[in-house]
């Protein structure tokens, strides 16, 4: 099986312990993530290989984020170290009626301060078969949105699958850039995409038409009308009860159809981070295994409901336990 | 903004890890709290100043007490360091059918040896606007007792409003006087009181007619008719559906007209301790923020729900906090 | 009151804290458990006396299980402690539609390596009214299905009730016995089993008849034919909803006649392991304390059901507890 | 063997994690420890029996302080569950120069109120040797004194041993008695006491002569001389580096003879409290072990070296391990 | 008692738990500290009052900041709450041969970018007696050297005595001016500094005689002749052992005069950081509550002695236990 | 740089937080280790590649301690998922005068049951230079004997250096071969040993001549006339103070001279485990790095020193932090 490429930046995440607030804690729990590693660790786990290329401080913290994911089995041996800081968030996780909220600390890390040359993307895509990315690493930097547009051209010229999480944050947009004009360009070469409405009508002005009865399917059209490339488009519709209770669906718009999955029930909700990191990292696992759109959609919805239960970013859950969940067995009986 | 002053005892609360028995664990989790002083310091927190006046012992527990208010922004300037013990309580965590339980040890308490005249109320009130005490305090000890009506008639005097928490606990009340003797004349310098129907029969002898549509108006009825100078008298009505869920509405009976908010759903409720200690201090700022007794009552409510959210007995929630739960945003969707 | 007692194997169980993956974490929680040794430890707490016979190795971990059981007043002086390794499970906790899942090392253990003659059962069975074992224990070694049968062989010559559990394992049976053949002669001695229709099949080849209205005693009917000693037939019957809540009823076959409790819902679970050993201690204790079988039921359901919400294998609550849900107070309301 | 019987208190301690100051923390540490408890819970690690009269309130506090001998394997069968509080103190512990400190909070507790006639001492010394008391006992309350005479007498008239701790503490007489009346008629009763020359001072007026060439030796001839009843006089002799490094000698006087060990170096210490207690125990068991008092007494001070190295009260060590040390094993190499 | 007033940057620090290194664990310990607060909030524990300003971010983890000198009861009243990010530092503790290392991340703090007339110093300054600062905060950033100069200048015009601790850190000096054109006028305006040779010579070219006999004089002696306002230049001589011992010395050149004290040993040393900090503060504490210079000193390196015990940037001691270190009682022995 | 290979097991180790005792604790640490793959992993840190060969259960636990490794950098990719269980071991580790203590739980563990064929040495040893096993792994199991035979023989065909840390430990030796007769062959392929006086004559006889200036040089100088493909022979002397305190030196005959270090000195201990196994990587790496043997020798020795401080059986320390030792920096100041 050939392996998954993904780009972006590695976080330390900082998180008081259980629901304490921030101001309350004498210790913050450390892990680490990035939505497009997030996908690459979750892939290594369900069983493809995967490799990241991103940028660290060249000390402890780099090494120790870096580490992190290496442990996961991702090929990490195309990441640079240069630089002086490790971008960071606070995490303080809400409970029942009170939200979770993050605490931003990432400007001018180690990464929004790459060089697009430290990144040779023939040889970091040679012999994968997918490139994976975020709209979060187009917002960070210019150089950072100038060495996506290279791994993409890259990937490109290779014949390599490219999908893209376009994550539309508008506050990160702050290095004088805007994401309308960015995005569209990197958005092009893309094969997949994981995009709603909303990201749709604020990144391309792609406006469901109202009274549409599947405002889903009325983007849809008009995305892959406007980037031809673009074969097939997926999102989790999220009817969130509380910050302690989740209700999730798979959707997806490929080849001019719709698909839809059951709803899966998350109650308690253990870490909603990186749900949608294991949703594509579980379509691209299932659209490898599957024959049918019908049952990648079921796994990737099921492979995220399961995230929705493991602390981390990381979907650390092996195929095995996602067709199990796939197959209804949602009661949570022992297993000896 | 003028302050609002509370006077009673800050106990030290000593808990086992998440839901373990006490006879099961080798650390108590240590906060303080008191049922007055948590209405101060949740004030400061929605942006009201407060001070609080009240004894510890003269060593390093009493000490921790005072400082862990003072962190908050409570004036503890009046308080008194004069005694040996700090009192204790130690309280077991519930799940589900199995409910916390409180084990009392605070006699003999530096508040409950107290001496009145170590309180210049004149003093303490100067530039207040408002003085909390709760039916805990008068329970405590005679010399308690007695500071207590002593600070309510420096309040009559000044001009100050004053709210009570009437709260009776009949095991509390151990030192030789009844708490339907020793009640009464306080109850009767509050302008605003909460209280229960329980509350009304067990201390005042009021009982809502049998028969009445609604016992909370019937009740409210007859207690501004025996103590005229109390014009609003509020309560939670609480559904509670297990240790861990929790549902509340807030009821109010002002100039003679009957309030009521909406339900709110707390699942999972992560601590109960000092909720309706919230919803006080939340109707104290809600009283000054808003127009109208509804959204006050709503305020107070949305902030007493919030509070089951947060660990300790204070509620550590923001002004914006409480006004985005009644914004109806109570769906807990991350908040970046 | 006169002692029950109970033979099998007590284990380590490391869990990871909270509901972290065996993968993530650098600590594991550790606390100590039996079937057998469970019901001995709840019918203590509840207020009957009992002993437990078991296998130990001699070090520090066999001591430190022993003695988990001697501080809560279970007679550990009929314990031997020889051979080398105490057995072990690892237990990952579940949240949601994520099973919890267990990782056995028990094999070799100290106890599977025990010899009959260890256990001089008429000093042992001496002044007991009562002898409890589970299917787990003949399942273990040749050894130990020896001294089960020669445990019940001296229960029924000193006139001793005999209860078992008999909770039929596939994966447990290594050492070349076939359940099927050795279970039956020790159930042959027994007067009360839990059984389920699963196990009655597994183990005995009874098929409740298809179409019978209520599975439960058809299977009884032919249990108590086969097994003529039998008169009583207790189960639980488990809706669970999620690895996070779960709903149990109690079932029982006695003396031809079936009774059932209502529902009690359990949401969240705190710690699921040895609820059925609560419900069959709860049983016992029960069967002494009232004086109908519904009652008996009741509590024993009652006391499963609290026991979800106790961390660790052994329901560690009074009589007065579970009477206190038995009477309906199962909304969790705080007690001062 | 026969079984050793203490009396007296046993609390709760609470200390900071590592070594923080009280004022820093958010969680205590609970162990649970009494003067003469912890003998007899040191005796059963040794492998002597033990048992403890005492007096707890009927809690969850008192069921889990007399449970944490009980799991030792001390016959708790002897004490009585009546009363409100436990006693408890706080310790935090120094380090290097800054001394360890204890806050108590005692008073009150349910051992002081005890009543005499709840301890039927013929039947609680029924097949005792040994009966060990401390100078703490009779400080608490009248009552506890009066029990602590009653012990004695009852010992003496069986013919059982009686040792005693004499251990003056100033702060705690305050029931209304002087030590100097109530210490010498019980000491009068003992075999064996520890005692140093400064309690010898304060609490019969015994000095050893200035310029005496051995302090120690000079007060014990005077203190046998005033109790004749007194056969053995032992003690340590502590030089205190800093509160993370101590030196101890264990020095007695018995049957006329001066004997003293060799300087055993504990650097770092991990707990002292019960460094005491320890020796005691070592001694008890090492006299009965050795047949010279110079093996006992090395047995002593080698155990109670090996205290300093384990956290809690209880010296939980086997003879093994105690022997290993006074065979010169001090160096510390892995055990394998 | 008229307080003193500090000025700098409070930054979080987060440490592994005991020494693990950086790239281990999965949590960090959170305190706050800063070299001028530290001594704020030393001062307020020994019993003067002090008040600190400084600027956070206007977020949760600033408002942590502030607090958690507030609790300790420093005046925190001045302080400013704009900006984005709070500095860090990533402190790892070494033990024995290998050394604790920190790694900053306090670039582009809210400190960093405060602007000078957020202060104003006739306000901040009123009433108080003091004014410290140290030369870290110079090296901030252009406005903070700006703001720095501001409030000596406000000091020298109201009479108020200025100290500062030079404390030289190359690496600090990163925005475009050098240390050596900074940091002459700012001393040029104190009273008092904690100055070493190397600074000395960093800071102001100031060179020691080569074979002065006391390098220290020689030292002091050309800065009183440069910076006639200086009339007390104290400091520490660290003669560290090891990461875990270390050994300390005051010494003191004043009005022309040489003072030395003992050394003080220190094994093992809890926290190192804030060492000089609490010197200081046991300094100006000492100059005001004795009458010569010898016990002043003794008095601030007694003090920084203890602080090397104690958990976190600031002496939690009281004035009473660092006399009772003055007074040689070194040895640790339990306090109870 | 070519490539280090390991062969062997590795264990989850368990041990009690801080110096706590088996028998009081409710959770373990973990980590993971073993003597050959801690060589592994210390020389990635230093900066050398290094591949591990072994053998795991197919299960979480062997998934777990293979990670541990793999986010070091080593390469896992030649290590096999066959079995049941995972080899553990718990420690106890002591303080001062306590030795710490291990209780070996490793029977029938995966890696004992692997099988030689499932290691092809050619591939695993290709581009490697060096070839390091311990004498823990024949003595194992005769599989393991043979596998570690046949990895001799591969490296040796391919010129590769062997060396062995002969390391006898008596008690391992339990599947029916004696050391005696297994271990001459394998130690015969070696170029480099690790080996004591003890280890010589406990497995070759050879005994160091009564009266040997030095007896180290007396028993290398019979060894490898024995066994004379070795060149290099070199092992630490251990000055063992107390369980928290050692003094190490290293020692070599190498090419028939003696060489030989200072003294290091470590106090206090943080972890002793993988002590001997630093210093092999350390001389490994040296030998590379260094052009004399007293160079190389004193980095073993400095590098051992430092792992004395770290927790966990792998030296996490870069060449740069032993070179700042070897410098003599041994004072442990503050790097900032």
């Amino acid at each position: 099986m050939k392996k998954v490429v993904t780009f972006g930046e590695i976080m330390m995440r900082l998180s008081p312990p259980l629901n304490y607030r921030l101001t309350q804690i004498s210790s913050l729990e450390i892990t680490y993530g990035g939505g497009d590693a997030n996908v690459a660790a979750s892939l290594v786990r369900l069983g493809m290989p995967a490799a990241h290329a991103g940028c660290f401080p060249d000390n402890e913290l780099g090494q120790a984020a870096a580490q992190s994911f290496q442990r996961l089995g991702v090929d990490m041996s195309h990441c640079v170290f240069k630089g002086d800081r490790l971008g960071l968030y606070f995490l303080e996780v809400g409970a029942s009626l009170r939200a979770s909220r993050i605490v931003y600390d990432r400007y001018n890390s180690a990464f929004a301060n790459l060089q697009p040359e430290w990144f040779n993307w023939d040889e970091i895509l040679k012999d994968a078969s997918y490139l994976h990315w975020t709209g979060i690493t187009p917002a960070i930097s210019a150089t950072a949105a100038q060495a996506t547009a290279e791994a993409i051209q890259a990937a490109r010229r290779l014949g390599i699958t490219v999908s893209a999480d376009v994550n539309y944050r508008r506050n990160l947009w702050q290095y004088g850039q805007r994401a309308q004009d960015v995005m569209p360009p990197l958005v092009a070469g893309c094969d997949m995409v994981v995009c709603t409405e909303g990201d749709a009508e604020d990144l391309f002005g792609i406006k469901a038409e109202p009274g549409a009865e599947n405002s889903f399917v009325a983007m849809s059209e008009q995305l892959v009308q406007r980037f031809p490339q673009i074969k097939r488009i997926i999102a989790t519709r999220r009817n969130t009860q509380s910050a302690s209770h989740e209700r999730i669906r798979g959707i997806a718009y490929i080849d001019g159809t719709f698909h839809e999955t059951e709803d899966f029930d998350i109650n308690p909700v253990v870490d909603r981070i990186g749900g949608g990191d294991s949703f594509i990292s579980g379509f691209i696992y299932g659209s490898q295994k599957y024959s049918t759109v019908a049952e990648a959609l079921t796994f990737a919805t099921a492979a995220s409901a399961l995230k929705h239960t493991i602390h981390g970013d990381i979907n650390l859950v092996t195929a095995a336990e996602v067709e199990h969940i796939m197959a209804g067995n949602t009661s949570g009986r022992l297993l000896r």
